[in-house]
């Protein structure tokens, strides 16, 4: 791959080197790149095998404490008399206790016992299988093809038949529905015990299929692709429940109309009736509502709870595993995610409060048995942080591990231990086995900077907090700044920006969250400056809803406080500032061009929304409700009436098969300038859809960087 | 509209004007510009009335030459008792010697005797009516509603049924067929006493649809376009004939296979049978057949024609009005398109030749029925030229009026009188009224040029030729210099560029054929650069077919003999070379880009062709033949294998619903380049086809200029 951006790097480097710098290229700082992994922080591969922490090689599982191995990928091919492993990350170990791995392959699931030197269940995945998801407890395998459910203990059994076979999709069975929203990820639900399966059904014949077209056929073709537009017909969703002993499938007689929202499915812990999170397709009205595995009768609405704006389940109700009658429940009820636990032995539920401060938590990591306590990750110490916590139902909490940067944990089967993997702005990984009562333990690695190793100028990189445009709420930013910083002189500055919600951009992790590319172009001169708006995740219920029924207005506002902030930096040239950002954050970027013509010369938006009635229902009506209902708020959103505003050079990028944020948004949008006279500029990725990756991801930087060089500079 | 672009030339204007010089603006020069019709030269409007000459104004129609009215629009709408007549410019008069005006609006055809007072004829015209051909003889409009084939006299009569009525376009009836090549403009052949219509029969069920994408839709959706792709399945084409006097209708029993090519029908003048030059599928064997028009059946073989290329039949056989045994016909087969008689008395034809010489006859106007000649146009005089002859049945000939420049005819019903519209290098327009026999008459008009007459400064354009990549062949260029050309400055050249069949660029018609863009350019300090090379049209069979089975090769050796010439003048900026051309010419933009990556800093290249596989079967075969047939010619002449190859800044712009030159051409290159790490840019329009039209083109030309103001300058 030759291109002027490389060889301009080279020479860069050439001259840089002269002075001992290496200067960091996108092949070294993207995931794509092919130098990525050289540079990225040391690791470790762990997993839990009941209580014992392992670490897997390509060759091996070893106990993480005492190095002793546990077993080898040689050993279980042996026994296996075949080679179903090929990798010892690919190793799990289902069962506590018991000498037996789990591998599976592309074609091929295998329970192996070592111990028994015995192969234990062998099941052959179908070549078309989706959606696999194996219970441990029946060892029964359930796996899509097209549009239908199977299971399978080494035979198969077809478990619904009229999912549609034809590719229209219009019947679908045991996938994810609702679009991934309400944190859905997946259609089928094994039964504590295994015996019983409860999945999805989603029928989306009523939504019309949106054009993607396949140029890679000999003719160009189109594909299925229901994408339901806000205010328009919805799918609708059922859940059904299989008896896998008596092979019945009973459907729940779910609640309210049929475009309502059925999320959070949770079994019950003797698999008897399931909790669901029922939410009204308005989404201002959940109902936690129990319904009988047997009869598909409802039995109990445990709770329900209602906003002025909206409710959205997340997290499916947890049951204490030493009390099958309580559950942990989040929700922002109080203004920010908390705990509470729920009786569900009496309806409606009575509800205790188990954390609570003007701080959220991130995840109910799961519970320790013996101390009888949750285990949870918050940001209770630094908004921008997720550190890890134990909380007993006393409501007394105590730290684990380190009080700083973003934490990742799993815990044992018991939950008395952790492995804890973090970051913070100045420990690039730390791998460390606690304890949950003591919150102290074992550093099991503590990865250095390969960056700084290896003699690459890494620019400074800091956070600090201004004030929004309401003048009260703290923001929090990072700024990057050009390597060989000079106080003295003027750079050219892009703020990158995401804006949206579900998401922030600046956290306490290695780098102060930085992403590849910002390192990358503060080696080329520029400095970038990074604000997490209203609007953003984990800042509470108020913070987030600012936006309501006007996405945009207050996310501007708040990245325009961004932009006089940095117009008070002596080293920030106000002329020269660009602005970049991706889906939502591209809707940002193309907003703030047409809104805020003079503050920015440039911008680069990608996979833009344009108009907010071609998003899809479930995000989009949460908040900006239906354009029936909100007229107003979708005229004064929508980008086509304002595509005459453009004054500064816009690149908009999209995957030309971006089947999240639809084409048509861009579409019109440039047909919009075109009709206005303006002249944004434009590029699309074939064949991706709403990201790209790999090696597209590496030109597209090389894309983006142009632009701002281009015109920028 | 407000823009940087215009500002700036607002800027330039500004400046000049101090000089005394007004500046052409895009708004001047191009077609869709607020001030291009107020610079375009004076003009006529002209029509026939048998032997007479008519000028229509938006009032009334009068004699050209006496200046007496004819009759007026207030006239035709007091008779009618309606305004049927909404501008003189739409008046016809088909009947010589008869009181009748022709008056068609969008709803309603009428005849109208001025002189009886009394409307003669009226047809009210259904809403839907596509393809409408009215014979003035039978006074019958034909005209189709979806598929389907329909006649009326004010009574509709349905002439096919089976016509697809389900926008499925799979069976369609009476438009032109075979996507308009071979000359074929229409599906509607009335005989010549208007008692028998002939139609087309188009099935294309067993072609795909390409997915066409209507993004102004609710939920973007897609539309029929069916579009069958060289060496994938063909349509097929029948021919039918409807017998207004008994309601029958015959098929022809046409020759050949189903795919087959059925063109240039033309009716004897008894009406009892049609002549249809058809075409085998590989395009190299053409017969002219002839038809009865009551059985169908084949009546005779007139002539056979073949080629070791292709046989491309353009024009119908036109019968002699003095002698219906009697056709003119037009071949290349001695190299040169010329005019032949036929005598189709007996089988096989015998065939006198007419024309001749080492020039072609760029179209048969008609005949002029009293000294029995064919009135022809030719470039006899000059390979740009286009001027107007008669030649007799001996062959002897002469000129008629000015033997320079362009010339468009029209004949009176007898042919002694045309009416001469020419431009050349010297002359913007020029309306004459001649006799064919003696070759002169009256000037009606000469055009003043307005942009010299309103101050602008208007560059320097010339023509001259050089050798083309053979050594032998002369090729045509047109230059375009800067305005206020300094000879010892060095300018930024952009070469414009075609290159394919069926058209050329340079021609001596007013301004040497210069395109609005070139002067604009030239406004901007950048010379222009445009050569016709082998392939190109009016220049004989060999310079045509130099490009078989491998098209671009030769093309592109022409053009850089261009640039060899280019670099051999002081003024040019070798260092600063730009290439922009549309359609055949974004092929030859891309393919230089690609194959002389040293010779071009930038490049435009608008709608254009990338692998011919993915072009239509007619045009794309008769030139490459199938890809089964010619493997290595369109793997060699596609773009796709050398994307990586892209070093200087190229930009694609495409219709986004282009049905001609069908997006997949330009997404397969973009995904191959950014597959290599090459970084083109590229703009679409979406609703736009092929070509930008209207405001359209303005913006289109705004963003090439800025392209080229970006990186070339």
């Amino acid at each position: 791959m030759k291109n002027k951006l490389l060889l301009m790097a080279a020479a860069l480097l050439a001259t840089n080197s002269a002075l001992g710098q290496k200067l960091l290229t996108l092949e070294d700082v993207m995931y794509g790149g092919d130098n990525f992994y050289n540079l990225a922080p040391e690791n470790l591969f762990t997993t839990w095998w009941g209580n014992v922490a392992v670490e897997t090689t390509p060759d091996e599982a070893r106990d993480l404490l005492t190095g002793k191995p546990v077993v080898s990928v040689e050993e279980l091919n042996s026994i296996a008399g075949e080679t179903i492993a090929r990798n010892g990350h690919d190793l799990e170990f289902p069962y506590a206790g018991q000498t037996i791995a789990k591998v599976q392959s592309g074609t091929k699931l295998s329970l192996i016992d070592w111990g028994k030197k015995a192969v234990v269940c062998s099941i052959d995945i179908p070549e078309k299988a989706a959606n696999q998801d194996f219970c441990p407890q029946s060892r029964l395998l359930a796996f899509t093809i097209e549009g239908n459910l199977y299971i399978s203990d080494g035979e198969v059994r077809q478990i619904t038949t009229d999912g549609s076979t034809d590719g229209s999709e219009n019947i679908v069975y045991g996938t994810s529905v609702h679009r991934d929203e309400f944190g859905i990820t997946k259609g089928t639900f094994w039964s504590p015990d295994g015996k019983r399966l409860a999945f999805y059904r989603m029928d989306q014949s009523m939504v019309p299929s949106y054009p993607q077209v396949d140029i890679t056929q000999r003719i160009a073709s189109t594909y299925t692709d229901h994408y339901p537009m806000a205010g328009e017909t919805s799918h609708q969703v059922s859940v059904g429940v299989y008896d896998t002993e008596d092979g019945s499938t009973t459907w729940l007689k779910l609640l309210g109309e049929p475009d309502d929202y059925h999320t959070n499915i949770a079994w019950t812990p003797d698999g008897n009736s399931l909790y669901i999170q029922e939410l009204n397709r308005d989404q201002n009205d959940m109902r936690l509502a129990q319904y009988d595995a047997r009869s598909g009768e409802l039995l109990s609405i445990a709770l329900e709870e209602t906003d002025d704006k909206y409710v959205e389940p997340l997290h499916p109700i947890e049951f204490l595993p030493w009390d099958a009658t309580k559950a942990v429940y989040q929700s922002q009820r109080d203004g920010y995610n908390h705990i509470y636990l729920l009786d569900l032995s009496k309806t409606p539920a009575p509800m205790t409060q188990l954390t609570s401060g003007t701080w959220v938590v991130q995840s109910v990591v799961g519970f320790n048995s013996k101390s009888k306590s949750v285990i949870y990750l918050s940001n209770e110490s630094d908004p921008r942080r997720s550190c890890l916590y134990s909380v007993n139902l006393k409501g007394e909490r105590h730290s684990i591990g380190e009080v700083d940067g973003v934490h990742y944990a799993t815990l044992s089967e018991d939950g008395t231990r952790v492995l804890d993997r973090y970051s913070s702005p100045a420990v690039p990984r730390s791998i460390n086995l606690l304890s949950t009562d003591t919150g102290r333990g074992k550093n099991l690695l503590t990865a250095a900077d390969k960056w700084a190793e290896q003699g690459y100028s890494v620019p400074e990189i800091s956070s600090g907090s201004i004030k929004a445009a309401d003048g009260v709420t703290d923001l929090y930013y990072r700024m990057v700044k050009p390597v060989n910083f000079d106080p003295s002189r003027k750079y050219p500055t892009v703020v990158y920006v995401y804006g949206g919600p579900h998401a922030h951009n600046v956290e306490a992790s290695w780098h102060w969250g930085m992403r590849g590319w910002e390192a990358y172009m503060a080696t080329r001169g520029y400095l970038l400056f990074i604000l997490d708006n209203r609007g953003a995740e984990w800042r509470g219920r108020d913070f987030e809803q600012a936006t309501f029924r006007h996405l945009g207005d207050n996310e501007m506002r708040d990245q325009m406080a961004g932009v006089e902030y940095l117009k008070t930096l002596p080293f920030v040239d106000a002329e020269r500032m660009g602005v970049h950002g991706w889906s939502f954050g591209g809707y940002m970027t193309t907003n703030l061009m047409l809104s805020y013509p003079d503050a920015f010369k440039v911008g680069v938006a990608g996979g833009p929304v344009i108009d907010w009635k071609y998003y899809e229902v479930m995000y989009g009506e949460r908040y900006m409700d239906t354009p029936e209902a909100n007229p107003d708020g979708y005229a004064r959103s929508s980008l086509l009436g304002r595509a005459g505003n453009l004054k500064g050079r816009l690149q908009i990028i999209i995957g030309y098969n971006d089947d999240t944020v639809v084409p048509q948004h861009t579409l019109s949008f440039v047909r919009a300038c075109v009709d206005a006279g303006t002249q944004p500029d434009l590029f699309l990725y074939p064949e991706d859809k709403h990201n790209m990756v790999g090696r597209d991801q590496v030109h597209l930087h090389e894309r983006i960087t142009r632009y701002f060089e281009d015109y920028l500079k």
